[in-house]
């Protein structure tokens, strides 16, 4: 068996349902290795017409779309997004204009990722669309360090959360002190910047200070870096990363099993097969 | 473009990571539409010599692998599980063998299916492993069936718990009314049976009992069944659902997006292509 032809498989055996021009596929990119892209999302993207297509999502993904046009609709976090919008009414326009419209969104398009307010959007102007979902950074990011989400005794309820609102603040209806007691494990999405505001609201409701944390950064790529801290030390960790990067928070006693996990553990994502196309040698 | 070889296009493009003989690969099967399988699960199914499976992973997922032995371990939930363990030593022994095992599981390996364990079983017999995230069901199974999962404004946080521990009965350990308070939507796995155990819960919280809920059963399959209720009404609903099925049910106000996004929503699933191979017909 080689491994190159293997996925072909999947391509032989099943039929994908149609993606009708005049339609739009709102579909997850996943966190960031084109391996946890699903089998519906590289079909997608083998046929459209038209990517629109967050600043996140990577290059390797985007070498799928071998017939479509690419539009990057990228916001950032932390900075105002007018735009919102006019992505609405972009995905409308091209629909209408009988083309196979892609919305590509890192992770899931429901999990924070106002694919909710999209889809909302496409059935106010009557515009027929599928939600494909994606692997959330919450679960294949943490897969990918080595962070079991859930775990019998140590991980039984998990909350995932966002930590800045549209304007970069801690959001105000979010009760910290309900979720630190009701979550073993809580992931906290877009909240580098509120590391240390987060952490402690969760002490003041009584985890402890020695209670691990994780930063994930540009999980499951070659690029992943993963930074363990404490909720007492999170602030000072959260000083030292990037924000340009896309970071991912996790916080339980679950990060502790990493260091048993890690070094068995093989993580290395798909990469793009270099120029020519020759088969594989056997494996 | 034909629909049929679009999937080929990431066969050809991308490089996946070796499958070594004499490691397992643990990996999430996703809700059950075939078509929300990862590039690496159908890979790793495609080059696998054995598949222990979960009695849920439907058959068009396990057509994929094509050359492997399939071998069902599945455990029914409400049942006691003293097989775990020995899960654990069939995986073990069969990678020591030099074999290639692929380790299938409903949903993400990591979210409620005890993956972590089987890892840390794993990492502890020096057996070489690799996590392979899959789309849980809750959230996958929301987005097929039109609920989004976040809302910037009706659900900034989530919480996903257990409805059963293994004994089939309610948590001990879950603190219903701190996650009543903490979440704006709960994403029930394995609750069927105690759903109005647990509604009952989240309205002495404070929850409205007039809060929707949605029992969402083989999500994302041609057989998916949505049933929309109450907290008030929950136990009553949960009557009329066969225990046999697998349930998930999602409390919060989101669940009432679904009566507009539905009639507009392509969730049709991947399907087996008929016997004969022959390229599809112009789309």
């Amino acid at each position: 068996m080689t491994s190159g032809p293997a996925l072909a498989v999947a391509a032989e055996r099943l039929a994908p349902p149609a993606f009708a021009p005049g339609s739009v596929w709102l579909v997850g990119a996943g966190p960031g290795d084109p391996g946890l892209l699903t089998l519906h999302a590289a079909h997608a993207l083998a046929v459209a017409d038209v990517v629109l297509h967050d600043a996140l999502v990577s290059p390797e993904i985007l070498l799928l779309a071998e017939g479509a046009r690419l539009e990057c609709v990228g916001k950032r976090a932390a900075r105002p997004s007018p735009s919102q919008m006019r992505i609405n009414e972009r995905m409308i326009r091209l629909a209408r204009q009988g083309l196979r419209v892609v919305r590509l969104k890192g992770g899931d398009p429901l999990v924070f990722g106002r694919g909710g307010e999209e889809a909302l959007a496409l059935a106010a102007a009557a515009v027929p669309f599928r939600i494909v979902p994606g692997i959330s950074a919450g679960v294949g990011g943490l897969a990918g360090a080595g962070i079991p989400l859930t775990h019998r005794s140590l991980g039984r309820s998990v909350v995932f959360a966002t930590g800045h609102d549209s304007r970069g603040k801690l959001p105000d209806g979010t009760d910290w002190a309900a979720l630190a007691r009701g979550a073993d494990v809580l992931v906290l999405y877009m909240a580098l910047g509120q590391a240390g505001a987060i952490a402690d609201r969760l002490i003041a409701a009584g985890r402890p200070a020695s209670e691990p944390l994780a930063f994930i950064t540009n999980a499951t790529t070659s690029r992943q870096q993963v930074c363990i801290a404490t909720l007492g030390t999170a602030a000072a960790a959260a000083e030292q990363i990037p924000r340009a990067s896309a970071t991912l928070i996790v916080v339980g006693p679950v990060v502790g099993l990493r260091a048993m996990l890690a070094p068995w553990q093989n993580a290395t994502p798909m990469t793009p097969r270099t120029a020519e196309r020759r088969a594989p040698a056997q494996a």
